[in-house]
């Protein structure tokens, strides 16, 4: 990740700021309030507003439930029963702004969760940075086989070599194919004085998918929460999922109690299904069990058996 | 509007809070910070959180439209564009919660604004406040005979006397039978030891419906301006109202530069439809122009005229 | 419940309809729709319109995955697999909406799900029918003294007969009130021609929340079904409930094999924390766990032994 | 627009359906229902189901103001009053899907509108097809001088003819590097039996931004009407105002009373602010006005006499 000098100073004024406040603050958030983290070779992430902390949830819960709360004596307990028991609109009373930079494609996944505000560099008033994702030799995975939207082993030799070829050879020329239908180089400068440009909004679709974007992007705990189980889930593509890895740390600093919650129930948790309880109440009181009986598929028990860590019984 | 002692003390501890924060900060606003603001006879609204100011609007818009913004020199110009232009994701990026404290029949109609987080004290869990919405007399209104959903002249001598009184009666009672029912007083004390009381969440639907009510409410900026386009607006019913016009207080003390543009684009402003835009063409250039050339009904020809406040053209 | 003679001959008109479409139709829906289905004493549910069935489901998954799509053969399958991975959008693809007729309290708790369209008759506008909800005797329960928002036992003899008495008397008697506050009847007709009725939008706070109110409520299939989740489940009031299992047998009747699916993985389903996996490892392996190895509290650990109707593990 | 084989069969099934339902019908949108409607060099849209019509928003009107509705004695008037005055909850009640193929940059203008339900095309699971969006002749424009998001004059000649090239060259060159890359042709052929392909979801991140993807795009009438305010309107886009226009089409045939309404209140009605309305009252009195005592911008001031289309008051 290479900041331009003024993001740079951008970042360190915003940085040191501090003004006064009655309302709550998140102490650990604010360390690193600004901060570019970087991710995959050009992104990054950067916390840049937020509201509320823990207490704003017990706050909102207790408000709810009136004298009913009483009972549960501490927060981290109240606010684990909210987790394990789907209570979710305490979670929504906090809520926090990133500014993410980010490859078009992985854009295009992340923007199918709605229900979030996001202002995204626009294209059609200004020109897209020359910067495009090429993936570190790690990443580069050939397509799984039993798994049609994964990845199989990595790709490597002389294949690698030349798949990393082919994607930075095609992006930096489409990239320069746009400053000539644009008439202008990325830094401001005209090409021909005698020509005129081709509008931005037209120009920019000769841009890879690869190519950096990036966007303010702003939900509540809740929403974010959603978000990062699907996206740090072990099935979510590696692109996305490095951006989701950051962000739960984030969360950590912010709200570590719902944090601790949300990785318990959440992303450590399984689902059961009603067949699936039956195999597991008789697995537990010793009966015999098989698929047949069971009326799960194939497809099912395993994955029943896997979630509980239970590879001797997969078939 | 009584506070408890309890709900005193909660607000004095909250505002002699004194955070440090990188965030942005709205000082006018930190000032009434956690301040009931009284309404009606028994309700308030609070601020009691809330993100970003006028220049995380000017922010976003930036990152948006990139160096096309730079033409725009002042911020306040950037916000009356996307106020004119509806261009409205950037207002979307500040964020306030209220605590209000409000009749059940207006918690009904404000609710039906889905865009908002949302925590209403339950009466499932907790027994409800003895406190009713009783109108001031000057608010006691009869039908309108013109307009279906609205008030006409104001009820008096004998007939208000009637009316409050058989208002606070019937509040009065169905309350008493509520604790009754629940075999409990308000203050929480038994009734008779030797019974059971029926289920808080049975015995709560005999009271009346302007019993007071309490949430945590969160909206956007953008979304609040909707509500309060609405709610402020002279046709609201005026209970509403009341909580719309101090909401319109705080909006002026969070965002300046956004409630002056929505002042004048919004709520000072007026639609006018294709018919109607011939007819105001008309009227400037001298044209006689009458409502059958028109094409408008009687009834929009006078929504026009008294949205321009052209009187003498009303027919 | 007592359908008006207006009402009965409306339905009546719109069941003998028979158009030819294109769209897909749902056989068993269609033989029901417009009808009325009683709920508690006077309300109801009514299906009045739907978009897509089953097919509508599979149609837009197989969009989305394309060839990926191929390898599960049958529509049956790939609902299934859509419901376990929580793939939701294709189940947004099916719109359905409801005429209900329901006590306001009720519609409180309703309406807390946002994700819906909503038309409700407006007390500003039109005099509210006298029809109030008073529990079966059945239903009258105390209130639970394990559980703050549940029932316990019902009452029984003489307090249950004052309970319904209160109830009935106070919902009679608020209800002649706002009749005397209108100036008007229900059926229309003037109380005291020489006085003027106070406006509709502030009598109706006279009627108290056990009357009965109307909408029509739109939404998809994916947030019915997490509406019918929460609130077909046990912990729902009893009210709600009643409402929710009748519009499940709607469900049923529309997408059966979503339904079957949704029964499978959601309702009869649970979910397991990360703690609570570790307990079922153990329990599967013949491994001694307590209570304190598991780092579950005691309610933890009940709730997981109840949801896999283990009830000699309950502590 | 070319429809594969299976399209065309996929097509004439669907329109060769016959079912009876006791749903409303709208007659001229089951004409068109499922054709593919070209736009663009590659792209279409097909509306493939649909909810309600005129008669449903009025219905869900009158429920809602109950009698208070009886005063307005016709359907269109009913429809006319709710646009104007932005009663806005009726037109929810009617649902529309449609299939849409349409260039990757201008889905990610489109998807910016939350509030629809979406399925895509997904390039994780299968191969994009091989079709890419290239502006037609006299949609070759050059960037506006005028306006940073704007179109001005048209590219012609040989500079026309270069762009075209690139845009065409660069395409092709990307995809023939895709299916290298995945090791795989199109047509679902392998390229080199020895080799493993890329996994999909990193391959499709060399494709350009003009490359065809589809979806199935469902909302309700009220946010398709702003979604076509938006993208219907001069300002917008070309490439999305073709897609626009042609949905505008199926709305007139879908719901053509609302349709009347919305494009003479919406489409073709201006908005004017508080300061505009002074200026106006003082135009039409003949007063004298200037822009210095208005205190509009001279940019404000020539907004509103365009809307007016007063082209001589222009400074």
């Amino acid at each position: 990740m290479k900041l331009t000098k003024e993001q740079a100073q951008e970042i360190k004024d915003q940085q040191s700021q501090s003004n006064s406040t009655k309302r709550v603050t998140a102490p650990e958030l604010e360390k690193i309030l600004y901060e570019a983290i970087p991710i995959l070779d050009h992104g990054f992430i950067r916390v840049v507003d937020y509201m509320g902390d823990d207490t704003s949830i017990v706050q909102a819960a207790r408000v709810s439930y009136g004298k009913g709360t009483k009972k549960v004596s501490t927060d981290s307990g109240l606010i684990k029963y909210l987790m394990r028991h789907w209570h979710s609109t305490p979670f929504e009373m906090c809520e926090i702004k990133y500014h993410v930079k980010l490859p078009i494609f992985i854009a295009r996944q992340w923007i199918r969760h709605r229900t979030a505000n996001v202002n995204e560099y626009s294209a059609r008033y200004s020109i897209l940075d020359k910067e495009f994702y090429l993936p570190s030799s790690e990443n580069l995975a050939a397509q799984s086989q039993s798994n049609r939207q994964g990845r199989g082993e990595v790709i490597e030799g002389e294949q690698a070599k030349q798949v990393l070829e082919l994607l930075k050879n095609d992006a930096e020329r489409t990239y320069k194919n746009y400053e000539e239908m644009l008439n202008q180089r990325f830094d401001g400068t005209t090409i021909d004085e005698n020509k005129k440009g081709l509008a931005r909004e037209l120009a920019r679709m000769n841009l890879t998918l690869n190519t950096y974007t990036q966007w303010y992007w702003k939900t509540d705990l809740l929403n974010l929460m959603n978000f990062l189980r699907l996206r740090a889930d072990s099935h979510a593509q590696y692109e996305i999922r490095a951006y989701a890895d950051a962000m739960l740390d984030t969360v950590k600093k912010w709200v570590p109690i719902t944090y601790e919650a949300f990785m318990d129930y959440r992303v450590g948790g399984t689902e059961v299904s009603s067949k699936g309880k039956k195999v597991i109440q008789k697995l537990i009181s010793g009966e015999k069990v098989d698929i047949e009986q069971s009326g799960l598929s194939k497809r099912e028990w395993n994955e029943l058996m896997l979630a509980l860590e239970l590879k001797d019984k997969l078939i």
